[in-house]
């Protein structure tokens, strides 16, 4: 850690933090290629243990950025010795001296296999070696325990993080209405709190406290004093907002947005490298702050699940187990996404199940458990930082007294639908809005495009109190059910006329609205339909946003509207069959509060299509299994609704807008194709570029890769019989080839290329072999032409495959990848197929 | 459903359940080889649709079951035409015509890949055909219903049948006691809750109660009452413990033991007859309520599972989409077991976690959602029913007023090394135990073992309250928190001498143990011995038992003990260092039922090893996250110190005891071999029977497969080339030369059989050939001979293969079986490779 802390201090103190070089280049948080293209060349390079593997993706055209070189730097930059052309049993990345060998390059896929492969290979050595002494037993032990080690800290560090990111967005939010003039450190709460003069009742207004009107004009009354408070708030807001959207260009741009669409596709197995790195984490943890005091229409959830697997990534670097392998560095980040959920909403199960749900790839057991941990660990750091105040675990707690009734299921339903309504219509407006930001002028300028959006919103969201107050501010009202005491307006029924009739125990249910509840009615209205309408094109601007809270606050808007019109019509007919029996004059009967949370969970589902995991999340903010069945039923209309008209989910469709090759698990491949149909090369293409096991020169080598530009080539007994021995990767042989030509004798273009495990005989006077078999895959993956795609794309999920070779009756025949079955598929769903941009 | 009644009680009437035919036959329970051999000849072949595939197990010795014919009187059963040799492209089953062809036989794994296959041909072709007519919509879209109303209908019977137990298990454990006068139905709760004489303090005697003693000697006091109402209560243990037992071996053998070792084997592809029909779901019922008033020491929760199994399996033969896929039903299945843990404990979540952490091995995140919504109707069913009468969901209602502080973390860790140590213990033990029933004399009388065990159970247990309760009482009486009322002897403390010193409210804390908690103590520290060494004998007896209960039993006593233990140290030496500052005099500081709870989980950790799924179901009891960390706390030491005796849980235990082929998902394999070196042939062996894809006869095909005992054998384009076409399964090729002799015109022993796609031309006066491209499975998986066995391995788990042809060079060179795999992993461990029964 403390490495970590001087090195950081040290590249500052010497580069002053070097800028990002694609300053005006539109799209680099919609994650167009373009953007991507350009990573910040500063030291976010976590991904890999490569220094200095800058990669020039300015030759590259159209082909994936596999097909670039990069490696020449790289292999030059180290003075390792070339000796690993013995003829190994096993391609054994750990052993083999030749440096690059075996790591990917930055928009690459990982092979999976091999990378288990390559732990389990570590983990034998280790668990061999412990039986010869004292000091290797301990080592295997403290291996054994770095895994629960490193859950730690993730939850530790996450856990502080998120205090910090509350305590302070609560403090920059306060801040647009005025200041402490205790210490203009403290928050509105906080200042009252150290005041003694106030009762429980006035705790928001004490005399410490002031808004910018009393500190300006001295009086709070008045239009005056309204309208410098409105400045106020407008010039606040662009402050923020411009900081934010400044500090993400300069110095991470891939802190903007939620990041679960990257994080996706970076645990199926993909390389965005510096999109976990410490520049990453730290701008993305500042200007979240910034982005949520703005009073942006967003949220601070998403970008939370983004930060903990910042963290993780970067403490990863702490052992030499998750440093080194791609495989298991992504079941920490897995575990990471759990412990972002869990901070967010104070819910550890569900942020696992979350992970689990929506977010892994590859999730073994193990992993569930240390999640598990490492989310614990995370929630209770928070708590006991306890940024809230009250020591609450949870977001937003809530306590409902009443029971619900079986007839309020069909509300719920409605809720559903609405939910699922606007899940599929927000995707489809929010994708409509996000690709013509990539087309059009209008996203070379993303800060002018911020700037714009947070002046608007504001100047809306002022003058209504509803929209004024934070997401997360307004969800907990709604959630609200009304004490007696509260002086909310959504609390403003009319006073029962003569408490005798109907008790003082019940006199808060069974009121008739008041003039206040109207109002606060209107309000919530307006405040639905503006809230609607901005968090369309808020989200996917250059800043950190996250999804739930605006999803949430519109549901639970809706449905606390829902609620008080079903509580009012109860109120004027107890008489309808519909409410006879359980509904009767003077019963608490219907919560308003409860149908706010069902919407919510309605909107949200519809929005993420989520499942179990916010069904259990919402469980646990209420803490009874009482509510299960309303939430799960609003869930379920809400999903499927929104499935109809369309299956992919918020974060599936950005996966899609922005090209990455993500292979979504849930979905079923339906068509009938042969694999036959989808390999390349098709009829029309030249033949298949393969390798021979031996016979073939390094110069013909090194012009079959130059001229091709696939990722890998099939190693094949002789080009006649096209019998298939083996896989070997551009990369590799490149590096491998550069490598002996400098630090081997006599490796000229003549020598011959040997993958064989014995050389064979040659001329006397011939120059001597380059033996190739260590870098050889010796069991690449098969399939026959006849394998139907369903299955064929079965194999690809559930081994994690980047690549696959097909044969027929025995012969090769052809290679089929990744990217060919998303262009397949993006074919049959009538999309552009070259929509899938990387490899 | 009325179909299913209907057919029931026509079995019935005209058959009179046929009687299980091995009666004599030793160790069908613990499910030995023999056992399994004879599976019920009733009508309990549930699990596939072929009826009177009764397969003659007498034949086989010591090869696999797969080796043996059974299908002729199948095939001769239907009058079905052959028509299925047309040049198909693809092997398709739901289109072949040939009956028989793509269905399993009993104890045989199926095959996953081909199983999700044939479920999405079929899904797909009701798509398209949706789009054709009105009708053939509605079917498309009750079709994607049917899972959900699948999961309605388990969900509703099982709940239904759980509450049906609670109830009856209830009124029988009462039965031991004493009997009702108002009505002999009526449980002892029940029967005083009629009575109106009974205040709150007394509810436990009424005068309608009567003892046995009371009614058979007219008074409840003096030695001869106490021996009276001993004899009754042996004398009912013995005749329940009768009837339980004889009940499963007359009708329903399958019915014994806990059963998840078996639907944990089922789940991974197994095929299992009967052993989740309807005879083994109503015997499993009745005895499982016998079993548990028994005595015993048992719990009814291992078992609800799979009673919600059986459940789901009888349900799935409603709807075509899960009768006729053993892939898809296996998916409902998953769903069952988390249902079975749901209703068991009325933990919805954990009941899920469940079932994806312990029981399931594929768990598509479908799959995840339905189980939750099967998991909720049960749980909410079963509260509808109300047997415990309270209303309350779960089945420990917890609720502990005091926090637990750091220091206490000490105490939680030695409870679970306790849990661990005591787990690891008892797998040896029991395993230990069951293997000598199977190999020694003992197995051969299982009813004479019942009754002496329950016999001797019953004598030691009654003198001491702690053992003559049932263990959920036990339990529940063990987690609860003393109140002031509490009458029981663990809450026997020192009436405080000054209460104006410590307060009417903290009087219950802080206080000396008194002489009824010392006797409580000792009768504990005696329940817990006596609890320890009968539950290693009773658990794999031929009568339906659970672990749950008992194991949770033992911790529960532990974690009291040493509750009370460091509450008394904190009371006498509030000074000590570690105490200070929270454990002050007349402070509530330490809760022994938080230590009951804690010990249970950890006890049930070890012998278990569930981890997450654990500390969930702990946490819905409580349903405070604020006792999470104590809980994880002890279950990961719990797990750890079991983990470092033997990594196996009791029911992985159990499945190598009876040789089931079981490949563990969480176990890594560990050792270096290649596939070549567990492929077969061996060098030794004879070469690799294989079929040639043109060239052979009838005659010659079928004298390869009557001299080989292997479940199918590759197709090859040449003997000398050895180049791989496809693989066709023994089943199949024999039953469709069969149906072809039978059926087609011509066929003789001399006709070629032809797997390619155009016929070879051949003379004039050949007899026509067989063609049986429509039987091979044209895309066989395959890997190299250098594939190190871990990926392998892996390839096998995740795709849930059979077996997998090995290449070299693109070359046939061998075969690899799960059974051959599951051999070395036993060598590997100097395990006997022969004691893996099954393919």
């Amino acid at each position: 850690m403390f490495q970590f802390w001087t090195s950081l201090y040290r590249k500052y103190a010497t580069e002053r933090i070097p800028g990002f070089e694609g300053m005006e280049n539109p799209g680099y948080c919609t994650g167009s290629f373009d953007g991507l293209h350009h990573p910040s060349d500063d030291d976010d390079d976590e991904m890999v243990d490569i220094a200095g593997a800058t990669l020039d993706f300015s030759t590259t055209e159209d082909d994936p950025p596999l097909s670039t070189g990069g490696y020449e730097e790289y292999s030059s930059s180290r003075a390792a010795g070339m000796n690993g052309n013995g003829p190994t049993k096993l391609v054994d990345p750990l052993e083999d001296p030749v440096p690059g060998v075996g790591t990917y390059e930055d928009f690459n896929t990982i092979d999976w296999v091999r990378e288990k492969s390559k732990d389990r290979d570590r983990h034998r050595e280790i668990t061999n070696k412990s039986r010869q002494s004292t000091v290797a037993l301990l080592h295997s032990v403290s291996d054994a325990f770095s895994g629960w080690l490193l859950m730690l800290l993730v939850g530790l560090m996450s856990g502080a993080l998120a205090g910090g990111i509350d305590i302070a967005a609560h403090w920059l939010t306060d801040m647009k209405g005025g200041v402490c003039l205790i210490g203009f450190w403290f928050n509105h709460e906080h200042c009252c709190w150290t005041s003694n003069e106030t009762t429980f009742q006035e705790r928001d207004r004490c005399p410490q406290w002031q808004s910018w009107a009393e500190l300006i004009t001295g009086t709070s009354e008045g239009a005056f004093a309204y309208i410098v408070n409105y400045l106020m708030y407008i010039f606040w807001a662009l402050l923020f907002s411009f900081l934010a959207v400044t500090l993400v260009r300069a110095f991470a741009p891939y802190a903007c947005g939620s990041g679960i669409p990257e994080i996706k596709t970076i645990l199926s197995g993909f390389i965005i490298r510096g999109y976990l790195g410490k520049w990453t984490l730290i701008i993305k943890t500042i200007t979240l702050v910034l982005a949520v005091s703005s009073g942006l229409s967003l949220g601070k959830e998403g970008p939370l699940v983004h930060v903990a697997c910042c963290c993780a990534n970067i403490l990863c670097h702490l052992f030499t187990k998750y440093r080194k392998n791609e495989a298991k560095r992504r079941e920490v980040l897995s575990a990471a996404a759990a412990v972002g959920v869990s901070v967010a909403f104070g819910a550890p199960i569900g942020g696992v199940l979350f992970s689990l749900e929506e977010v892994s790839y590859y999730f073994p057991l193990k992993t569930l458990w240390r999640s598990f941990f490492a989310a614990l660990v995370a929630a209770f750091t928070l708590r006991s930082i306890n940024p809230f105040g009250n020591s609450r675990l949870v977001l937003f707690y809530v306590e409902f007294h009443a029971p619900w009734h079986l007839v309020e299921l069909a509300p719920f339903i409605l809720l559903g639908i609405f939910g699922g309504l606007w899940g599929a219509l927000f995707i489809r407006a929010n994708i409509a809005w996000c690709r013509r930001r990539k087309s059009t002028r209008l996203g070379h300028y993303p800060v002018i495009e911020v700037l714009v959006v947070a002046a608007l919103t504001a100047v809306l969201a002022f003058p209504n109190s509803y929209t004024r107050m934070s997401g997360a501010e307004l969800i907990s009202e709604l959630f609200n059910d009304c004490s007696l005491l509260d002086s909310s307006q959504l609390c403003g029924y009319k006073q029962p006329t003569n408490t005798s009739d109907t008790g003082a125990g019940n006199s808060l249910a069974d009121r008739p609205a008041g003039k206040g509840l109207y109002t606060a009615l209107w309000q919530l209205a307006l405040a639905l339909v503006f809230k609607m309408l901005i968090t369309v094109i808020t989200f996917g601007m250059k800043v950190p946003s996250g999804l739930f809270i605006p999803s949430m606050a519109i549901g639970a808007i809706a449905g606390r509207l829902l609620g008080v019109g079903m509580e009012q019509l109860a109120y004027y007919n107890h008489d309808w069959f519909i409410f006879k029996g359980w509904c009767s004059p003077g019963a608490d009967c219907i919560t308003p509060g409860l149908y706010a949370m069902v919407g919510a969970a309605a909107c949200l589902g519809g929005v993420t299509r989520m499942t179990v995991s916010l069904v259990v999340i919402m469980f646990e903010l209420t803490g009874g299994l009482e509510y299960i069945v309303p939430l799960m039923a609003a869930t379920m209309t809400s999903k499927w609704v929104a499935d109809a008209f369309g299956r992919e989910g918020i974060y599936e469709a950005h996966i899609r807008l922005n090209g990455y090759p993500f292979l979504e698990p849930k979905e079923e491949f339906e068509h009938s194709s042969l694999t036959v149909d989808v390999m390349r090369p098709r009829r029309s293409d030249p033949a298949l570029a393969v390798l021979t096991q031996e016979g073939m020169t390094v110069g013909e080598v090194e012009a079959l890769v130059e001229s091709t530009h696939y990722s890998g080539f099939p190693v094949v007994v002789s080009k006649e019989s096209q019998r298939l021995v083996g896989f070997a990767l551009r990369r590799d042989l490149l590096i491998s080839i550069d490598n002996a030509r400098k630090r081997q004798e006599g490796i000229v273009s003549a020598s011959q290329v040997v993958f064989t495990e014995h050389a064979p005989s040659q001329a006397p006077d011939a120059p001597p072999p380059l033996r190739l078999r260590g870098i050889m895959d010796l069991s690449p993956f098969t399939v026959t032409d006849h394998t139907p795609m369903d299955i064929t794309v079965d194999i690809f999920r559930k081994l994690g495959l980047r690549q696959c070779l097909v044969t027929h009756n025995g012969r090769l025949l052809g290679i089929i990848t990744k990217k060919d079955i998303l262009k397949h598929m993006a074919q049959i769903a009538n999309r552009d197929p070259d929509s899938i941009l990387f490899n």
